[in-house]
């Protein structure tokens, strides 16, 4: 596995690559892996990409002031040793100063798709998200691109850019993977008090409880809503947002619906904790009994 | 010659062509070509592309309220001759939906570079020309683009976009190419009037004169700018700017100079043209004792 350190390096092996008839598959990540990035691996190779790389940047572009990019948790070592166990062919590792060079001045937006949930509360972030991930596409010019689906809404945003602008790249979203008791993987759990870990639970019990609602019929966004945001906001200490959208366009859900997906951010102290269902199609967070037990009471 | 409408289209015909070998180069225009554009085709070949491809386009995007959007000449039938002429190998004319359908969101922006200058004055313009220019590349992915320096400034931030995000193609900005008597060739000469058409020779005569002076010596920012901005003056309806700049930051020149840009903008009635020299390196715009008689009336 190689250890690629600034851009022309990344540049270079990914055009050797494909110079031996390789599809190039890119995992752009912050590092701090867990289970979660390492699927996304597995899901590039089956994809067909035949050089995966990952990438491990954390990404100062993308963070807001007062935000954790000075406490965001890096742990290379033990990173590079997942990706080589995981079979990657190469990990990108940039100094900040490498994607952003004295004198760095562009920037690529997207506007509508941004401007809620979290671009509501992130000022910023998704036009460094996009900034950065539009650089590693144009450095390694991967065939396909893996991002977990936890991060719903910069998925679409994503998503978004390659379509508009016309990036000859796949990009895929993969599910999102989930601790045995429904709590999402992310590097910031290990933020997480056992306190607060165990409250963290909060947000499962939301999405599970709107999705057996869902599955048992019910169709009103409001309710739907309000299902969701109760075990939330029992367990977390602020809500930034637990909203009702449709899965494409984002817009908030109104009246009955065809297709929703909840969306929640919440914070545990100063952590921030985001995850998101499709209701009746992503799988369940947790079990469906467990779930009903405690997101709604029996008589 | 291949035509091609769509972007499915463009980007099939540089592939297919790359698979057998060949040099993608890309010469973005609006059209309404004039040797200045053809000049551009022959520039691609003598950079080695053996593909070569002119798109044409009126970009929305890079035109504000109140520009010349409506009335900018469309000669699409004499372009596609002059480019077959010339051996372009094929020409893009996209409708304005192909490149940007219902629901395109996503833009690329260079910030320090675009605030002066045309920046100032069209305000919005040049987040549309990098936004095209991104989507251009993206599509065709050419190994060679070639931009017009009579758009000086829109050279410089598209060389900026692409040595920022990483874009794998190389910039090369062609010299001005001018009539005999100095006036810079552009689409939009041909919406001079006669009396336009000779007034509009201020600004070659601005620029010869601030050569002449840079030739015989003259380093002081301000005296630059007088001389230059007087001929323009004199024949143009209203001035936008006559500025002095460093030629590569762009930055107003101040006291003594050891390089120098001057990049003029001048109004005749309703058409806005634009010019610029690099004193004491590009060719001068007209012969000097005709420009120094003009610029400069001798005792």
């Amino acid at each position: 596995m190689e250890v690629l350190r600034n851009v022309a390096g990344l540049r270079s092996a990914c055009d050797e690559a494909r110079r031996h008839g390789a599809r190039v598959g890119l995992i752009p990540t912050m590092g701090a892996l867990h289970e979660g990035h390492l699927a996304l691996v597995d899901r590039a190779a089956a994809e067909g990409a035949s050089f995966r790389v990952v990438t491990i940047f954390v990404n100062p572009l993308q963070f807001g002031e007062g935000e954790d990019l000075d406490r965001y948790p890096r742990t290379l070592e033990a990173d590079l040793i997942a990706c080589r166990e995981r079979g990657a062919d190469a990990v990108f590792v940039p100094e900040p100063g490498a994607m952003y060079p004295p004198g760095f001045q562009s920037h690529v937006e997207v506007t509508s798709l941004t401007e809620t949930l979290e671009g509501h509360f992130r000022p910023g972030h998704f036009r460094g998200v996009t900034t950065v991930v539009a650089k590693l596409f144009l450095l390694a010019g991967p065939c396909v691109a893996i991002f977990g689906r936890k991060d719903y809404q910069q998925l679409l945003t994503i998503q978004r850019m390659v379509e508009d602008l016309g990036f000859p790249v796949e990009v895929i979203g993969h599910p999102v993977v989930r601790e045995a008791d429904g709590l999402a993987l992310s590097s910031r759990n290990r933020y997480l008090g056992p306190d607060e870990r165990r409250r963290a639970l909060g947000i499962a019990r939301g999405l599970a409880a709107a999705d057996e609602a869902w599955r048992a019929g019910e169709r009103d966004a409001d309710t739907l809503r309000r299902v969701a945001r109760a075990p939330v906001a029992e367990a977390f200490d602020r809500i930034d947002y637990v909203e009702v959208v449709h899965p494409e366009s984002l817009a908030p859900g109104e009246g009955l619906l065809e297709r929703a997906t909840v969306l929640v951010a919440a914070h545990l102290g100063a952590t921030r904790l985001i995850d998101n269902l499709e209701l009746g199609v992503d799988p369940p967070p947790v079990r469906a009994p467990a779930a009903g037990a405690r997101a709604a009471p029996r008589p």
